[in-house]
């Protein structure tokens, strides 16, 4: 550990590949994309500074359908990374994978109505069922008026209706339960504003639904995949998170305990990143869900369900990144290293790219995705642009000097940092230094989240540190849909919720001053 | 290999499985659905036969939406399995997966409408975005009038469109082809009449899109994927193709020449199981995506596109199970052991279940995926009974005169053999029959194909042979759509393809009795 931090300081020197970058960067200014132009500072726009990020760095665009996003190939490998390790954990906890249909009948969210009357209902509706020719434009088609359906169908925003109507031919008895599924799939809901990965009207997500024998059963499931959640986030994603529970107003529709993980983003405003339902007997109730107990008598079962989606990939962006791009934890990055070659000649590019490739087969070998980066297409130049813009945990350049004195030039994304690196060792020198990154991301981000709780005792203050400092205000709450509602007309900041771990303290509502228990977490969110 | 075939033969002895089988099967009769009632057999009436196996097994089954079905977890885990080996091969051939909105603005139909006039316009259309309490029915929803679209929305029944109309934006030089995209995603078409996983208005599947600098490139894409299909098909799924070419009234609106893979069912009835499109420039011209060349002209890019959906598990289902249901290539079973402990008491359960874990690491070790099955809630005939109809491709029984001798009982699904092995070498045993069982599925599989392609020369024959034997039969055909319109309407056969192994054979059209270069294959198809 002590050599890699001897290493770091040796940065300064300037390497061969720097050299000729600044010579030549007049040749080949503007010749990728990548180079075109630099970001918007997050200081002076951070909401343009997202945007342009996430369209630059090729993860995903707006498309020809009013809110909903294209998720470009560079974007949706961060995502396919994501969706492996959450799918591992899921089957690690039991939990199998089926798939449900996207369209749910109008009468279903009927029978549901009663459990969910908060529920959005800006969705898409499917009202007919053919295309024609249109008799008086030719070339353009209409809707058949002929092809009505006799009931509408509803694009799933959620598929509690449609699962629950399943399970109920599902169970009968407890030894059909646990059901523990999930699915992977997307959804739709009609959102008038719209952000890429952020807000869309369709998204990537998954959803869990399950089903118990008792009430302390599925208070236990929901907590603990609210905890693989937490787990994932955390170390995979390297954003901390603070586990807590919503308060009613900001309940799922339906759920008698809505589990959550909130992060904070580099703005101050706060994410949810995740929830976990608990959901009570009010599905199964809906739907008329019973299995007969162990004592043979018929019951309701218990229920849960949970969900995060392609969000996380908005969260990922906004926790790491910075003004030169995306930064990312490499346990996320499709390739955690990118080596590029810096040749004159044509003989020059054989020898590095026999050095490259034995780099490359040694990480390979070691489970390290790498990239050798040998387009003949583009100059070292603008593979340096693309690499940074789109956050590739370490670059490795390698020279005519470095060929002569067997070294590599390293370039850490997430400081900036360059050094000068022997070829020996180098595959374990490389490990320990992705190992760093991953931990130190997290450890930045930890302690931003960390400076960023503000205890607050009087609404003058919480006004205050909200417009200034922003992030999540610990203050005291008397517990009353009416103080949370005003707060929030007042502030637009919300309870992100009522930490797991809170410490018990009386005092005083900061709003109505009326006696309260705990703190909860105040902020502005996504 | 010879050890093998004598162990094959000791299956005559009734093990004490078997014997504790016979003398409680009362007891536990109907323990369990699996259990509850046989099949129809395929002779009786092939097509419930399927339906019945389908939904038996915990593969699928009908929802609440019409024609739109629900994939059980055991069914989706055999999807799961697909996609994994198609996902790896389509990265190793270059592609990228991304991800495109789900729906289509009806203008981008009527752009690519001049290539695709044949493109069927059975469609769910979305034409509002809000659900609202009905204010003359309590309790009951309704469609807002008020929220009506201004442009209908199409459920994509395919991505050309929407994935065209992005692609303009993403190829502006040859440096940005070839573009070798696949998406995962659910499609929508208003089938009219479905069955399980063979046809379902909504279905899950890969599309492929890619765009190159000339016409022989794109050519060689089209080739190449529809190869990957035969490869994976074949190898994976032990089902046998015949790769060819479809006639133009076959072909894909839109495609200048369709590959495809052809399989035969044990009905004799043949399954489109894949198709890979070479489209021209027609794509590129509907929606203008250009590029300049090495030469710096402005030119049109060439266009493949290639798919395969849920409907490749219905063909795997009527490949290779029999009248006792599913039978699965160990290739793609989710479980290609489970383990059965046969017991009277818990010291034996306890000692069986020693066995059975040593026996599980040991196949885990070596890749092999294994189940124990200790449940308790069940009783073993039931566990059999189960794991039959599911296919799992070897079932390993363990009862306490095993423990004796150091033994256990293997039954192979495909034959229903049993056989008494010694636990020295189980683990290489397994390994043996696994590899003996994918093969042989693929070569009883191909036998029946072989057997059931008959050559024939007058349209008596043809008729006669379709209505008997069926399967494929090799005819000459005389190149035009009105032979082929004729010969469909009078006998229901289609041309499924000319295979791209032809041979060059002068003869007279079996219709029309006009000449003709070569054979091509017709047959009933689903």
């Amino acid at each position: 550990h002590i050599s890699i931090i001897l290493l770091l300081n040796i940065t300064k020197i300037v390497s061969f590949a720097e050299l000729f970058l600044h010579l030549t960067y007049s040749q080949f200014l503007c010749q990728n994309k990548y180079m075109s132009k630099k970001l918007t500072s997050r200081t002076e726009d951070y909401s343009k500074w997202y945007n342009e990020l996430v369209v630059k760095a090729d993860l995903a665009e707006n498309s020809a359908v009013r809110g909903c996003m294209v998720i470009k190939p560079y974007g949706y490998a961060i995502w396919e990374k994501m969706q492996a390790e959450l799918d591992r954990m899921f089957k690690e906890t039991g939990h199998q994978n089926a798939y449900f249909p996207l369209f749910v009948p109008k009468s279903l969210f009927e029978a549901e109505e009663k459990n969910a009357e908060g529920f959005a209902k800006e969705c898409a509706i499917v009202t007919h069922y053919r295309l024609q020719n249109d008799p008086d434009k030719p070339g353009k088609l209409r809707v058949d008026p002929e092809a009505k359906l006799e009931e509408e169908l509803i694009v799933r925003p959620t598929s509690e209706a449609i699962i629950w109507s399943t399970f109920r031919g599902w169970i009968q008895s407890y030894r059909d339960l646990p059901l523990l599924i999930n699915q992977w799939a997307n959804v739709v809901r009609w959102e008038m504003r719209t952000r890429l990965f952020l807000r869309t009207s369709e998204f990537l997500w998954q959803e869990g639904h399950t089903a118990h024998e008792t009430k302390a059963e599925a208070v236990e499931e929901a907590k603990l995949m609210n905890n693989v959640y937490a787990t994932f986030v955390e170390n995979f994603m390297a954003i901390p998170v603070i586990q807590g529970v919503k308060t009613e107003s900001e309940r799922f529709a339906g759920a008698e305990e809505t589990y959550c993980i909130e992060a904070l983003m580099q703005d101050g405003k706060a994410l949810q990143a995740g929830t976990s339902h608990f959901l009570g007997q009010n599905f199964a109730k809906a739907f008329d869900v019973k299995f007969a107990n162990k004592e043979g008598n018929q019951d309701y079962v218990w229920a849960t369900s949970w969900g995060v989606s392609t969000r996380l990939v908005g969260a990922l962006i906004m926790t790491h990144s910075d003004d030169n791009g995306l930064v990312l934890p490499p346990s996320l990055a499709p390739n955690q290293v990118v080596i590029v070659p810096i040749y004159k000649s044509e003989e020059d590019f054989d020898a590095i790219s026999k050095i490259a490739n034995n780099i490359s087969e040694n990480l390979k070998a070691k489970g390290v995705s790498v990239k050798y980066d040998n387009r003949t297409t583009f100059r070292p130049g603008a593979k340096f642009a693309q690499h940074e813009l789109q956050g590739v945990p370490l670059r490795i350049a390698i020279g005519p000097k470095d060929m002569e004195n067997g070294t590599v030039e390293i370039a850490r994304r997430d400081t900036l940092t360059k050094e000068i690196v022997s070829l020996e060792n180098l595959t374990s020198t490389i490990q320990v230094l992705l190992k760093d990154m991953q931990k130190d991301l997290f450890d930045k981000a930890l302690n931003f989240r960390e400076s960023h709780i503000t205890e607050v005792d009087n609404f003058e203050e919480f006004k205050t540190i909200l417009d200034s400092k922003g992030g999540f205000i610990s203050a005291h709450w008397d517990g009353t849909n009416e103080t949370e509602a005003k707060i929030k007309e007042l502030t637009k900041a919300t309870i992100r919720c009522i930490p797991l771990e809170v410490r018990q303290e009386e005092g005083k509502c900061v709003y109505s001053g009326k006696p309260s228990k705990n703190r909860v977490l105040f902020a502005k969110a996504y």
